[in-house]
């Protein structure tokens, strides 16, 4: 088989390797897609802590099952279209034991402390995997790793039907919780992003997309949301401006989300939160339990109209350095998938 | 009847007013104790931003029903033991729709936007006194607010049964929410105080308190937490090192409640909430509802034993000037009552 090795900073080359050999419990996963995600560019440009050529990438990924290693009990079985959780946990610390996995103390993530999913066979536990029971699109089911993070983040808001919700960050992420923030039943989703493509792609989802350099970009939003503040907020531009636009923007006794990672610490006006009464939250990756539900919601269908078009490029395998440069320069572009078949 | 009238800086008057008149709704409470507070002490020594002399200082009181206007439909009788609630609310509002009066758009509070409770007589709308139905004790009962803040905070927590609690900042309220997470089934409670009197009097308490200037702090109240971190922790001290030192010592998937209010915003490692998936909530006064089962509280007598020691001093009302400089001066003191009988 072939596997998509990272050799060097900004080089991934396809390289032969021989097809994993199962242990007990696990499943030999085909890839089928598998998606660049932002902290895949930062490993591709040498900007990740720990993960360091030579290394495999890939936290997003599905495929369809090959194999089950023998006297396996699962009701998965070959052939199943599965998505792939990319957290491997020790089952043993404090937040294992609270099903807190995201939180574990020896947490290894595929494609970021340990070797991804960008490779056409993957040997995966079979309580690591997803079974989609209706969605047949292998590019949708490739979503399900996003669109789990939008299902994680809101699992940590208190929604309520009707709740508003501002968004700092108009990139994937940004974009794919404004399309859960719809189907949550808000009446109202704003967005507020700097780069001038991006808004236009986010205008296109039929959202108010706000231009981050208004100087009264506040006052813009409250006005966008008929002159209320906002009972929810998602920070996921890792920005000063983004965090104070979501504090100052977030209602009373309302809900802050930090979504977004930035390379500092922040300012905080804590009269803000006092004053305000917020509830602020930091997510960290996900659980299995928010990615079956992920899944549940793409095989619902109710989403895919908007989540293809999430979608912006699919690479052969063969062509992924290509794919990595669209995914590092090209912010007309969302999702970039590479096709591992 | 005699109002203690803050005439300059530094300086009240007890000085001569009618008695106020009764409208609909209202009831006149013969004012037993009032407490003095760290905001009273703010406002007596100008630090306050509109609370200027001449003014009534006093949120923290309890009395005695005295009257109440004709035809007024209410429960309460002559002679009822009440606790004063300070907030005034505008009920229109979204925070008063919901609930929330302590977020009132309009709020107003006795002692501080408007006139406090520091007089012998006061009339207070009926739907702002709670009634104590056991204890008689008004020393107790005039700590009824503070202990409401308490409540107020815990509310904000998800404690759990044996959740540990890091408090930083051992005054008065520092103490009363010590008091309360034992109460509320804590395992641990653990607190960081820099002056060195209120160490050894919240030592007395039976609670661990460690020294803040010890540059160790962190790893030492961890260490005394039998090497874990805390569920909860709760910022009292209003400074950066505690409010660093509660990040800290948040456990994952913890939270952290924002009680002091500092002169200026706070830096926040904001890694330390997305990677703990910290929760941190900002609290602001309290309503009714939390002095409701503050008073419930008192009145089970379950922690009047240790409550009872947070009274350090009691002054005559003839005495006040020399009540709030022991309250400003003396860090060997807790709370300090003013008897208005």
């Amino acid at each position: 088989m072939k596997e998509l090795v990272l050799t060097g900073a900004n080089h991934v080359d396809l390289l032969d390797k021989n097809q994993p050999k199962l242990t007990d419990g696990e499943a030999l996963v085909k890839i089928a897609y598998g998606g660049i995600c932002g902290s895949d560019v930062h490993i591709m440009c040498g900007q990740h802590p720990t993960a360091k050529p030579p290394f495999i990438m890939g936290h997003e990924a599905c495929g369809v099952i090959d194999s089950i290693a023998a006297g396996t009990e699962t009701d998965l079985q070959i052939g199943d279209i599965v998505a792939l959780h990319p957290v491997r946990q020790c089952y043993v610390c404090d937040a294992c034991h609270n099903g807190l996995e995201n939180l574990c103390d020896e947490i290894k993530i595929c494609g970021a402390g340990i070797d991804g999913f960008y490779m056409q066979y993957k040997a995966v536990p079979i309580q690591r995997l997803v079974k989609f029971t209706q969605c047949k699109d292998l590019k949708l089911c490739a979503l399900a790793e996003p669109l789990t993070v939008a299902v994680h983040c809101f699992r940590a808001t208190s929604m309520k039907p009707g709740d508003s919700v501002f968004i700092a960050g108009a990139g994937t992420i940004g974009i794919i919780l404004a399309i859960m923030a719809r189907f949550y039943g808000s009446r109202k989703v704003v967005l507020v992003e700097v780069n001038s493509d991006r808004i236009e792609i986010a205008k296109k989802f039929g959202f108010d997309v706000l231009d981050g350099a208004d100087p009264n970009v506040v006052e813009t939003a409250i006005a966008s949301n008929n002159g209320e503040f906002f009972e929810h907020t998602f920070e996921v531009s890792g920005h000063q401006s983004g965090f104070d636009n979501c504090l100052k923007l977030t209602k009373k006794n309302g809900y802050m989300i930090q979504v977004g990672m930035p390379p500092h610490g922040f300012e905080i006006d804590i009269d803000q939160l006092i004053y305000k009464e917020l509830t602020m939250k930091g997510v960290r990756h996900h659980r299995i339990d928010d990615m079956v539900m992920a899944v549940k919601i793409i095989d619902s269908g109710l989403l895919n109209d908007q989540l293809i078009n999430i979608i912006s490029d699919v690479y052969k395998k063969e062509d992924s350095q290509e794919a990595f440069k669209t995914a590092i320069n090209d912010k007309t572009k969302l999702k970039v998938l590479i096709d591992f078949s």
